[in-house]
């Protein structure tokens, strides 16, 4: 097997692009997919300050690792779930690699903002884990963001990662879900900053590659809640499709984006107010995260 | 497993609807599903004549089958393919099923029609052998009606059918192909009827049932040019979705009906012409059948 690029021998095979390379081309191909996920959605300049959310995964560590060597300004955000030994190694992975690249990481507790771990929201709550843990992610990553005054946060979902959301939104034509799905959201009220995923046009087995080759150490491990989870069966669904058509995943996700998501935006934008009680963005009064957050408070004190 | 209806002995189990039918009850549950589309969609009145396409299988025997008990008026349609062992066995089902019912048969021949059967327009177009196939049958279906006077040609696309061609098309996201998915196609041209599939909420399984309760002989082989077919692979992939939460089937067709379907639809319709050599639709000047036809006598003249 040859490099593409370069003839030398490859360590790679990507079938979708039928292609191979050898590790430099491997590194270079996955930057330069990178840099056009940032310029094709202008996600940030450099100019511009980026928080990377790093959970210690392959993904984040990757995306903030390409982030530093392409000279962006970045600040990494670790949210501690209080997930057990899961998150204490997550953690120290966090810390390990800031520490090794000298890059600044902010560490936000969600026991801390919410009231208690996610073990103990998905008993309070009685819902799957991943509902009240995805809530108070995206919740502290955004408040984070505004108090650093940081303009955009930057998350390491993968092209895997999108369109499994992708089939399990169109697997029930959840037409709230469908325009909301974009490697790249815009602030649309000044208490919101802007999301981003560079690392949409990357498949799972690409920034594991990368994350081996640029020797980064990660947590290997997912996260224990995730078992069962519809996003493994769907991943599973669309690997089996990419088995037997390479590209099935990247034509599923990037037509979307070309040709489906454009007939699902809607007209009139969603009023934001802020709530009441945080004066973070919410389309009601008071704010699912400080709702969560009451909830299990009240819990704790019986 | 007790019948949900008459509390009897069950003879079949319908996960997706988290009931069991006695065969009695199941057949009226199968009616009711006929009923509920014709009614849906205006498929089509008692006072009109209704060309159904039968092949020969399980489907569209049981869709004629249910059409005649309930008094619809109808003609069956055979198409001749020419393939092989498959298409003189499938023939002989459906003269005797139209015998057994007392109903009216035409056949129409693919070989005569487009100047050679299948097999050898699959040779002569070099593209797999159902594209010529599907085009001929479409053609013919549409120009056997006009011929006969009949406003409204009915085939047995099932679920399953339904559900695997959405699929593919959302795969792709195939924008043209999106807004032409519907259980009834109305005629947007004097020389085009309407097209109807009065079983898309039925599935595979349930009119694999109705077939054999009501003891109707059909032909239990696929048409040997359908192996490794994408739509068997898309039903395959949709069978281990139902598997593991059932309606997902249901869920995907009958959601993106309601609720990603008007999305799709287009505001300007395509401009259709009659083919200046047949007279039938067409969005060009010379329509496809013309010129498969064209293609394949030249071929054989050689």
């Amino acid at each position: 097997m040859k490099c593409r690029k370069c003839g030398g021998a490859a360590v790679l095979e990507l079938r979708r692009h039928n292609a191979a390379f050898c590790t430099p081309d491997f590194l270079e191909f996955f930057q330069n997919q990178v840099r056009e996920a940032i310029r094709k959605y202008r996600m940030f300049t450099r100019d511009e300050r980026v928080l990377v959310a790093v959970s210690g995964g392959k993904d984040s560590l990757a995306l903030w690792d390409v982030l530093i060597d392409e000279g962006y300004h970045t600040t990494g955000l670790y949210l501690d779930l209080g997930i057990f030994d899961y998150s204490v190694e997550s953690k120290a992975k966090c810390e390990a690699f800031a520490a090794r690249r000298g890059v600044e990481l902010v560490v936000s507790s969600v026991a801390a903002e919410v009231g208690a771990p996610v073990p103990v929201i998905k008993d309070v709550t009685r819902r799957p884990p991943c509902s009240g843990c995805g809530l108070s992610k995206r919740y502290l990553m955004n408040r984070v963001a505004l108090d650093l005054g940081v303009p955009v946060v930057a998350t390491g979902h993968n092209l895997d990662d999108e369109a499994a959301t992708l089939l399990g939104s169109v697997l029930h034509w959840q037409t709230d879900a469908l325009p909301r799905q974009s490697p790249a959201l815009p602030s649309t009220h000044p208490r919101l900053v802007r999301r981003v995923k560079p690392l949409y046009r990357l498949s799972e087995r690409e920034t594991a590659a990368y994350a081996f080759l640029k020797k980064i150490d990660y947590i290997v491990e997912e996260c224990p809640f995730a078992k069962g989870a519809t996003s493994i069966a769907h991943k599973e669904t669309l690997n089996r499709l990419e088995a037997e058509s390479p590209g099935a995943k990247h034509n599923f996700l990037l037509g979307f984006l070309e040709r489906g998501r454009p007939a699902f935006e809607r007209v009139e934008d969603v009023v934001l107010n802020e709530c009441t009680r945080c004066g973070q963005v919410t389309t009601g009064t008071v704010c699912a995260f400080c709702k969560l957050s009451d909830r299990v408070k009240r819990s704790a004190s019986v």
